[in-house]
């Protein structure tokens, strides 16, 4: 990608500062923009980022603006600031979610000169905030572009370059209703299920007898209240169906058990063996 | 304890083996029995062992037998080779279900001088059979000594002591229902919802999406079909109370979920955050 192209990242937690970081490392320009001085004071000391601010009216500098906030505020923000945007700038996003934030953004944009082209890095960690910027959690993730009929194919290529430029380990394209689908499964259902199975029992002795399996399990019950409620109910509808075909397996199982079908849970354990070993690394 | 102690260890698979090795090793005589010839043969090749037979009266030797049988295999193996067992020998067991099996076996040794004391070596891997056996993995796991008002101090000393030997992690003592309902929440109940989950859907695409929390929850669901059928089985009631109650706690999710209510979501998250990070190591 030209190293003229400029870029403003709006937003500077955890993967807003690690994008800053790795684009400004590439060669890149970026601007920053975030909601408390001291967030544009910590980029900058650090070099994620040329110039910072907390005046929304720094992105009209940027050719490329991804938006790494939350879905919700995403929305109020881009209705306040589009007015700012550059001629012709392509906006970008970072949210887990899909379908209930990408018609409504590119409906904002209808009638303007910028196109909306949405993407999920599929990247994280449990800690939040700037502080933990890093590009190294980027090696071993996806990046998945989420394109609707009105994007340009200028557009994918451009955020497939972004996905190139920040090393993402696999690059890839699904339509919104796939990624919501896959997301509601892999690591919407996962989470609840962590959750759940901490919730069932308050019982600190436990812990002395706790082996890998169980801590395995549970590791991400240990979660960000604020962001993934949000992301829950953005994606409720296909996660309360995914719920609903845990609970089926699960009940089949207890019924097996319960019938002591001995042969039955056999071909369950077989089944889930052999389709993990799709699933190791 | 003193090195003139012998041992028989009646079952040469991964524990059996790995418990020879160790025994071994710490210069005490091992006594190996198992139903085919080549495992005797590798056992002695790899010096696990002293002196190795299929046949069991070779049991006669030992001052202390451990049983590294399947449940259900165990119970008649004791039944039909009790009269084979040295006046005075200890015999103790590793199996991962209590309540089933020990009333049992006490039951079959009365009236003679032996004393069964009932152990739980919460180590284990993916793998099963003789050519896996090492003692590193005792390094980091629970050794639980479950003994019954039969028992008595002397022979939960002597175990206490061979679980030194084998340099378990962590030594502790509790009761049959403690052990049972411990085992059905953190170790048997977790294996039911990484099965459940695997056997949720049948998508090979998801595969390359799939992302650390995915492949973490469902690394169990590689299981031995015939030991973890056993088992379930043996401990039927218990784990079927687990189930139930963690079907509840998802439940609560799920309603919570589809009443968007924002708050009590929260909550669930805080709580099972707060609950996980005391069993970080």
């Amino acid at each position: 990608m030209n190293k003229d192209k400029t870029f403003a990242i709006v937003g500077l937690g955890l993967l807003g500062g690690s994008y800053a970081k790795g684009l400004k490392e590439a060669g890149y320009k970026v601007y920053g923009i975030a909601r408390r001085q001291e967030t544009i004071d910590y980029a900058l000391e650090h070099s994620y980022i040329d110039e910072g601010s907390t005046d929304t009216k720094l992105v009209e500098k940027a050719d490329v603006v991804i938006l790494c906030l939350y879905p919700s505020i995403m929305i109020d923000w881009l209705e306040a600031n589009k007015q700012y945007l550059k001629d012709g700038a392509i906006v970008s996003d970072i949210s887990g979610v899909k379908a209930s934030v990408v018609k409504p953004i590119q409906d904002i944009l209808e009638g303007q000169n910028n196109e909306f082209i949405s993407t999920h890095p599929m990247a994280g960690k449990e800690s939040s905030g700037i502080e933990y910027a890093n590009t190294e959690m980027f090696l071993t993730a996806n990046f998945i572009i989420v394109p609707t009929e009105e994007n340009t194919q200028h557009a994918i290529d451009v955020m497939w370059e972004v996905a190139e430029i920040l090393k993402f380990h696999h690059i890839s394209i699904l339509s919104i209703q796939e990624h919501d689908r896959m997301i509601g499964f892999l690591s919407q259902l996962t989470h609840v299920i962590a959750v759940s199975l901490m919730n069932t029992h308050d019982d600190e002795k436990l812990v002395d007898y706790t082996g890998d399996s169980f801590r395995d399990l549970t590791r991400i019950a240990k979660i960000n209240e604020n962001m993934w409620s949000e992301l829950f109910l953005f994606n409720k509808e296909i996660l309360l169906e995914e719920i609903t075909s845990f609970q089926e397996s699960l009940q089949d199982f207890k019924d097996t058990l319960e019938n002591e079908d001995t042969n039955k849970m056999k071909e369950l354990f077989i089944q889930s063996t052999s389709r993990r070993k799709k699933f190791d690394k």
